[in-house]
């Protein structure tokens, strides 16, 4: 082989593994409208466990269910969901069009908003394996609280 | 009071307390298209996190990744999905239409399906905290084949 052919051959081996590695990263990352609906998706999750919660301390109390619904919300709250908001994801489409206030990517409350929402998440997972009505409705409202605080200031209105 | 009068204050007091209590029963059941809704999302969250999980031990592995997500879909097997399919949800639109065959709700396959679900989700999450990444592909695989049994028998093709 002379040394140009071996000179292209060689850029030619270098392109076809720079296109499989794009190929590959391509393949991985999710785009950002499947982002907007695995986090719609999980809110919804939370919703309904929350109100699981809720419909448990305010009427017939079922330990094992409450604890069900409060490891559920924690697992979520400690699942990473920050990656769900990649850049690209600041407009779109899921499973509707996203709700999210620009400021979420840009304000460092946002950070200190979901810091609030995991602890309180993982206390009320703690909570919930004592049992006692009176201190998981507590921090129920202790939970709710840090959503409301988010909604409010990240979240437009319907 | 007269003998009479006390019957009909009585029974309008009874009648009373029926209704509150029919009251209370309806406004804590959520209605079928947020059933629907909810395992829709739930579903969703479920193959955010098996992907992740994927991608984990296609390509670059982090082990802290894949507990989150392991965990995540744990939780979510071990949350009480069936209470997702209540009587009522058979058909209906949450985010969309439900794909779900009427087989699920009569086969006791179904219940079947679920509990090996719920088995190889919680061995994935006791697997990755060992962090072997041959391992964690193996019972990835075991989880999606549990997944791909329920979807051919009990949910329509798109």
């Amino acid at each position: 082989m002379n040394k140009r052919l071996k000179h292209t051959v060689a850029a030619v081996l270098a392109l076809g593994t720079l296109v499989a590695t794009a190929t590959a990263v391509a393949q991985q990352a999710p785009k950002p409208e499947q982002l907007i609906k695995w986090r719609q998706s999980a809110y919804q999750v939370i919703a309904w466990n929350t109100g699981r919660v809720k419909a448990n301390v305010d009427g017939q109390y079922n330990k094992e269910d409450v604890i069900k619904a409060a490891n559920t919300i924690a697992a979520l709250a400690n699942a990473g969901m920050g990656s769900l908001y990649a850049p690209g994801t600041e407009t779109g489409k899921g499973w509707k069009e996203t709700a999210v206030k620009p400021e979420l990517f840009t304000d460092k409350k946002a950070g200190e908003a979901a810091a609030a929402f995991n602890k309180e998440a993982n206390e009320l997972a703690k909570v919930a394996v004592g049992g006692d009505v009176v201190a998981v409705k507590a921090q129920l409202g202790k939970l709710q609280a840090t959503c409301k605080g988010c909604h409010d200031d990240f979240r437009k209105k319907d």
